[in-house]
């Protein structure tokens, strides 16, 4: 695909969402199912081409996406919008694309992606919910909203998130973040927790929300959370919570800009 | 059971909720799990008993209950509340028990069933939900939620609906029943049917959903509805609607005329 000729192809984006309950995450992995394998098998019904598909990031196993955004150049002819149509009818039901478009030349949805939103939903009421169990955490006890909500804007801003990342030799040695936003919201028992960032290191919102599970128990004093983010050290923050609550909510590019450039 | 003294034994009311993706409905049967079997094998290890189970009704495979009600006598002398944490330990991720509580020993949850209201979901976008497929109809064409309504209001009152009902050996022969509600709710791109009733004949609520998509779609006239009724013919009403869309909502009881008489 490098050596494709500028002229040739084209760049496309396709925006996708997917229940993750059935998934070992996005990237393909040997011995597990993996979205991108479903959706490359997918892509290679309709292309009968074989191309080299930039996922946004990787999820865990057993994350969700609500937006998913890939890119890859294609010598295909396929109209955009009949390709949302054609991977629909061949992807399983747990697997939608909602759009694609021609982008740049340049684009990449993952170097190119300028921030994201996570969103963490716990299900927060003694009683289980029958319907919730791969979407979202059970947690027994109430919920104080308000302090959840007061810890959460203290991890709001630039700041280096190495207590907050899970070691992986994969990941790049900047472990400086710009959190935007992180947001409360209650919904009867549903608690949903909303992120966004500049971009998030591995595990990173889920230790962000296991973080903020400990200052509801009181384990963790919510003005102990800059001293945390100080330490610059994995084992002073909170468990890493589970994947099935976690969905990759949206995908930010700047895409005027990169028509411009 | 039916020899049981009646000063022994308490009779208990047991409410729950199932996501019924993976059951082939309630009632027990040969060669297919049933919730009713995995609720009887928790049942057991709790009460080291073999109990009696009445179910409020049978429901098809795939269909889901937000409610749900079981009646059972038992010589156990668990506490009503504690059963409920006991179930809940026990019970897989996709059966929740919501309360018990003891009730007249002449009380059953199918025979002194006063109604029920069903929900049936429709996911109306032309884009798959990939986290709706098991838990509600993917309709893509635009529906027209005042003419559904419409149409629903038609089946109001009290009627034999003969022509909306799969024959079934067992049914009982009144196939007349009383619709008291029949509501359509369109919130985003989902849309609720509401139907409330003082009973349901066997598939009677997936019939009439189907009829009311084929009003939608102009194969069937909302004027029509009357004389499909008035036939008291199956093959007068639309299909029958796939079953992951409907849910066992509400379940009635008039408990307290029960414990006056």
């Amino acid at each position: 695909m490098q050596s494709m000729d500028k002229n040739i192809g084209r760049n496309l984006l396709v925006k996708l969402s997917y229940d993750g309950s059935r998934y070992h995450g996005w990237q393909v992995q040997n011995n597990a199912v993996s979205v991108q394998e479903i959706f490359q098998n997918a892509l290679w019904e309709v292309l009968k081409e074989t191309v080299n598909i930039k996922g946004c990031s990787r999820t865990d196993a057993f994350v969700h996406a609500n937006t998913y955004a890939v890119s890859f150049k294609t010598n295909g002819s396929i109209k955009a919008s009949n390709l949302v149509y054609a991977l629909n009818r061949l992807l399983p039901n747990d697997i939608a694309v909602s759009s694609a478009v021609e982008v740049p030349w340049d684009f990449d949805a993952r170097y190119s992606c300028t921030g994201k939103e996570y969103v963490y939903k716990i299900w927060n009421h003694r009683i289980k919910n029958p319907f919730m169990h791969n979407y979202a955490l059970h947690y027994w006890y109430k919920l104080d909203t308000d302090l959840l909500s007061e810890a959460a804007n203290s991890f709001i801003g630039t700041h280096d998130f190495t207590s907050f990342a899970t070691l992986d030799k994969r990941e790049q040695k900047n472990m400086v973040r710009t959190i935007y936003s992180f947001e409360v919201i209650k919904k009867d028992s549903m608690i949903e927790l909303i992120v966004s960032a500049d971009g998030f290191l591995y595990n990173m919102v889920r230790i962000l929300v296991g973080t903020l599970l400990r200052v509801a128990q009181g384990k963790i004093k919510k003005e102990a959370i800059p001293s945390i983010i100080e330490m610059k050290d994995r084992k002073y923050a909170g468990p890493t919570a589970p994947p099935q609550g976690l969905y990759l909510n949206k995908v930010f590019y700047n895409l005027e800009r990169s028509i411009n450039t």
